[in-house]
């Protein structure tokens, strides 16, 4: 059984993996589709697809998981009927979907494919937006992530990137920055 | 005369069809364009082009209005001062266009076309936010909308969508939905 | 030396000016480059990339720099990683980035590229914002504006432009205007 | 029933307004469908997808075909293996598509769809390389047209644009041309 | 040390198979990546990227090879002065580019990265335009792909697939095809 | 007067040069407008966008004319009948188009521009063409272009790259290359 598994990862964090060894318990293969693929250095998607890639094929390994896994990524498409026939046409044979968002399930469910839901691991921290946002501005967050992860971040300066972004959109008037 | 009525139609409800109505009364034809139609399964844009031109069409054929008008569709132009000629590159002839906005007008005014405003019909509640707003949480959309384009939402499950498009983007972090 | 001088010029006021003529004083020449070219007709965008490249040809030809300066766009790309490699790819060879925005000068100063910060010129009213914001509402954006400039705004009725904006977006269904 | 009748209809000539009668006889309803809607101005793509429809739907009108036809288009995509897909977020509904291009047919049958052959009308001459052809470079191909159509191609002035057409692309260096 | 292959795979063959192996004597990692990613159902690329990233993973995990590869892939950039860079986004660290194409090889050492040539494997058979040939129109195909990789293909129907886009693209007129 | 000179510019050459210069007898201005930008690395379009602007920028510096000329750059339109409205929203006034193409005359001239043609200077060898041909497998297509331009294709090694475009795209097969 091959399962489908979708998401930002921006960064891809403890919950994240806890998930796919969750997975792995029922599948023999879990596909990691990296969504949003084209957007990076913004607030929300600060980091490339390649950093998102790396951090997870990493983290993979160093748990061992890699050889049941495999990475591919997806830009948006901004007609959101034509997604699920996107990722098909990527993944031409996969079994179940998890996810636990409505929408996605919707998609999913309306293309006939299995969706199924998540369990939630530490919920609290393990959250996207916060630890970005400790990232940007506090200290922290490197106990919410995997060390292979946490090495990309680091090495491609994180945190000092999300505190630029921060500061405003690169088009922003001169007159508006100090 | 023809005519040339731009909108989004998300959905398509009893104010659009007196519209038509209304126009027809001085126009022999009338082109209904729908605008922004790459986007849906947003909660703005619920509907696929699709949808919405069938809701158009087979609302206007119940009304015995089919013969005397033309439905056709653009996706959105990134670029405003080209949008004008994106529309006039499908609609080679037409005399008026039809839109109460501000910046459509200016639009087709500076390109030399001329425009007239649409007189509205029980404004309070053929709005489209409005009837979005209760397809997705309560009930009694339904008489706000021509039968026949009832009969299209129902088909394709849309209140049901409104609801899951309103949980959030289908990219949010498996810790955010539960 | 060569210097590169990048913002989106919505309109291109007094400051702008100032900064050029400072930057002359250390460069050659100074490349400008538009960018976000590809948006008009919009409220943080009103005006078109050619209406801007007027607007800055016309005021540095009034103030006898125009041998000295050359002026570019870019549309926007929507992986900012890639946007310093856009820009490469239509000016060769230039020495100095100059730009105050944080992000901006992470990206240049991440693909190797010396950035230095511009000094701000009555930066209270020569901000873009400001001045969109009288255009559209009030009276005097003429004494922030270089008087070509000026020149080119009351041509394309820059004023009438951004009251019509201010009132919706180009697809608000009927009923939601009067 | 509804029946799609898809091409490029480059123009649209007495072939397609017959295989159009002929697919009334089965179906309540034929949908027809303009390909590579966006190229124009080419040698393989003289008439923009403006002047198609209009060719089209004039056709229909004048043969008292009209309320029994909806004209739609499509621009190319990429990717072959999501055109059906994009056919089908345009037109929900359809039963019988007709074609006689092998991997039309493939592309259709392999996503469910039923797909008939069309009985050629006087094919030797209704054929739309040979009616560019003449209309390009000789005279008489009027008669291979419904008379709406050549109105439409007429008023255009297609056969001098066919000329222009030929003496190369707009991009030739100057050199090339006299 | 990680190489990057790069290739269209239309189909993946046996000579493939040996480059990857002859690779990873020297190499800890290769990574393979699918160009052209955005085309299928032509003469040229009959196969979609999905297949084609079935094709690869099958075939390694059958050799054994699985966990020391990873498959990417990359749609085609307009631009060939921006394509190194495309490919740097999704891959952010490798040591060393096996290509024997003269332009290829010229983008990357241009960019500052190594470059090494392949050494064929049964060069008469083992090549994407023969191959393609042969299973359009003949027999024996089978030989030249492991056998994973041949299942793939007989399971989306490769050869009858070939035949039906050897006759012509999906908008040729009616009359032309019989 | 300012008038409009477009072409691919792939090189500039003496030609285009002595266009320029004729141009300046009758116009104050001459806006040079480099086509199809978006392509490079290729047989027909060697050089990226950057290059062919130094070329033409540093050729009129060296010619003493840099004053009177503007140089801008427009990437392909996939719809030509969109074409000449995207030159319009780069460059609001201008007066003339200078050009030998009968197509891009009737696409000017059908938008009510007034359309003049530019006599040849040299015309056997200052030819686009030829003069590619010469620099990819010869000698001696200095002379053909102004120094400035020469020197510009020597910094980017145009001739090693015209050799190594000419073995076949990036994405031949390992196997088709020695």
């Amino acid at each position: 059984m091959i399962g489908l598994f979708i998401g930002r990862f921006q960064p891809f964090h403890n919950g994240h993996l806890e998930a796919v060894k969750w997975m792995l318990k029922k599948c023999d293969e879990v596909i990691i589709l990296v969504g949003s693929s084209q957007f990076c250095y913004e607030k929300e998607n600060p980091f490339t697809v390649g950093e998102r890639i790396e951090m997870i094929t990493s983290s993979l390994k160093a748990a061992g998981l890699w050889q049941k896994c495999q990475v591919l990524f997806l830009p948006d498409v901004q007609n959101n009927a034509l997604w699920v026939v996107h990722v098909n046409s990527l993944i031409p044979n996969y079994d179940l979907v998890y996810s636990n968002n409505p929408l996605t399930r919707t998609l999913f469910e309306e293309s006939g494919k299995k969706v199924e839901s998540i369990p939630f691991h530490d919920r609290e921290n393990c959250d996207g937006t916060k630890i970005r946002n400790i990232m940007g501005s506090g200290r922290g967050w490197e106990r919410y992530m995997p060390a292979a992860a946490v090495e990309v971040v680091k090495r491609v300066k994180g945190p000092e990137r999300l505190k630029s972004i921060g500061k405003g959109d690169k088009f922003e008037d001169v007159e508006e920055e100090e």
